[in-house]
């Protein structure tokens, strides 16, 4: 086995596990923080692992690009490059491949497509992709898929679905299995429930994945047809193996997809966010360059424990913002990554209890509250 | 008497001194890191302390147009508000009042401008600027000066340092006195000898100040005359006061200032390089930013303890570079403030040990090796 997963507790479908990889053990429910260019932005390494997170989220795009893969291998891998000693997803950079409009070309082979920094060009297939992710020495590898934006009918849904379980065969065929780092499969079959089981014995009959992605969501069908599509995709996935919602999402995304079974997640939101003043808070988003913030002397949030919380006052970020000065962007990150990770250790937490029905229940009415401001 | 200063070592005209202020203790020769507004672009402020810095430089123009003195006052000062719990210096704005051409309208009584961020109309006295400065809690007051671009005819750099000198007995007279703050003189009198040795005297016989700066300098006269003129400009000052020069510099200069008796320095150099890619060495500056670092494993500076010199390879923070990411910005801007600190603490403990003369000699040959590429 590539990869151990234990699952230690359970909570109606949601389940409370530890994934053990060559670079530590990541406690799921996870939040996988995004750093794209080999840096979480505007957070210094340690300060990502103070925040909690047990596993970063590379992007394979925008690596073979800049430094490019040769480089990081020659560097010691991605974790001696970045500084980051604890396990790392990458994922294929074929998502990122296909969102450039214009500049790509599909084949059952794979993608041909120019960089966005210079326009040179590049061909991603699967193997590619995973030799990619090989030389950047990524913990878990996530095999190359088509990934269909909704709505979509079912014929092209069906025909994307059929060639990404061929791409799945190939992505597993070409990874090296060692001790400490595996391979993810990739269910797609967009929001049609026949698709996603038709993906799932694919998967399961290709066999040798040491976890399973859901794919194909979070790509503009709205939370209500994603949940819709929550309430039966999981369970079509072995029970034994890690699941992870790829790019998802808002707390309250997240919090409806652990109930449903989901155990990872990654999304740029808290990240992107704190560089767009947008704070999460238990009582939801708050921005801090709303002029209300300016004199006031009170922390962003009472119970966090980030430096920011800790540390100042509204009106001294509200300041910084309007100075456009760095460390807003700074102190936001952390506070909202820190918000992320306090969140998955409530789910984790409720799970162990078998009182993740009460957290939720607290959670979304917290969330409705609005910020304190308005009490 | 306001502050305490120790002189508690000589070497030459070098002094090694402790100033004593009521949020602790600046060992020197010291330098201050500049936080323009409320913050050390990109540091944390724990990050500063960590470089060794024991006293930051508050910008009090930018203060008062952002966030407001007042702001600052009710939220605690400027300690509590950017949470630095060591000394602040404060300028007194006048530099940059003055710097913006065709806003401003200079008087005896003081000088109109309006804001370059919003145009609003302002005007700072003397007796203005000591409020202010009490208002931000500023451990270190500075005067309000006329400070003249070199070079300048004797008429002209005279009567400016007259006006100064009588800006300075209203400074003194604003200031409110109190344990562990004080306030600094600033002499004048451009490169002229007599008009420092006029400029010296006034503030003497004026009486009261806790330390003396020598302004006017670094505005445009180059090194070599700066150096002139510091050959007997501190002579002319008090011997058991500390002696501030404003605005300096780059290394070279500090360590030629500090063997004619300087105690004091601040300068954006170390901040704003690190956002323009250019590292401080003990071999010289390296500019990270250029191809040959792209594949280079080793550190910036081996003997460095900073972050970025201890955790990542020049490639990497070659790359963090090309991608314009924060973290570049971050880690360069601690380093070069972590290489500021180093020379300070070498230039202290050399004069202690009475070897500053072989310091300065090692010091400006490495300074002239070139960076290690070129071994």
């Amino acid at each position: 086995m590539a990869l151990k997963f234990e699952i230690t507790a359970k909570c109606g479908k949601a389940r409370r596990g530890r994934l053990h990889t060559k670079h530590g053990i990541i406690n799921t429910p996870a939040f996988m923080p995004v750093g794209t260019c080999a840096t979480v932005k505007a957070m210094m390494p340690e300060s990502v692992a103070a925040t909690g997170a047990e596993i970063l989220l590379g992007n394979t795009y925008h690596l073979m690009l800049r430094p490019g893969a040769d480089l990081v291998e020659k560097m010691g891998g991605l974790h001696k490059f970045m500084n980051w000693n604890k396990p790392i997803l990458t994922d294929s950079g074929g998502f990122q491949v296909m969102s450039l409009s214009g500049l790509r070309k599909l084949s059952e082979d794979g993608v041909a497509f120019a960089s966005h920094v210079d326009g040179k060009k590049f061909f991603l297939s699967p193997e590619e992709s995973i030799k990619i992710q090989h030389k950047l020495d990524s913990n878990i590898t996530m095999c190359m898929d088509e990934c269909v934006k909704l709505p979509a009918d079912h014929k092209r849904v069906q025909q994307s679905t059929e060639m990404s379980m061929r791409w799945a065969k190939r992505s597993l065929d070409a990874f090296v299995d060692r001790d400490g780092y595996g391979i993810f499969g990739i269910q797609q079959g967009g929001d049609y429930q026949d698709l996603r089981a038709y993906s799932a014995e694919q998967l399961k009959s290709i066999g040798g994945f040491s976890g399973y992605a859901i794919g194909g969501l979070a790509v503009g069908e709205g939370q209500e047809k994603m949940f819709e599509v929550l309430d039966y995709a999981p369970d079509m996935l072995p029970q034994d193996k890690p699941r992870y919602l790829m790019g998802v999402g808002r707390p309250d995304d997240i919090v409806g997809a652990v109930i449903r079974g989901v155990d990872m997640f990654d999304c740029v939101m808290p990240t992107r966010s704190g560089r767009t003043s947008q704070a999460f808070t238990a009582r939801g988003t708050v921005n801090i360059r709303n002029a209300r913030h300016r004199e006031d002397e009170r922390p962003l949030e009472e119970e966090c424990d980030c430096p920011l919380c800790q540390n100042y006052s509204r009106a001294y970020i509200h300041h910084l913002q309007k100075c456009n000065e760095v460390l807003a962007v700074m102190l936001l990150t952390w506070h909202n990554l820190r918000y992320y990770q306090r969140l998955m250790k409530g789910l984790r937490t409720a799970i162990e209890q078998g009182n993740l029905e009460g957290f939720a229940k607290e959670f979304y009415q917290r969330q409705s509250l609005g910020d304190i401001e308005d009490l």
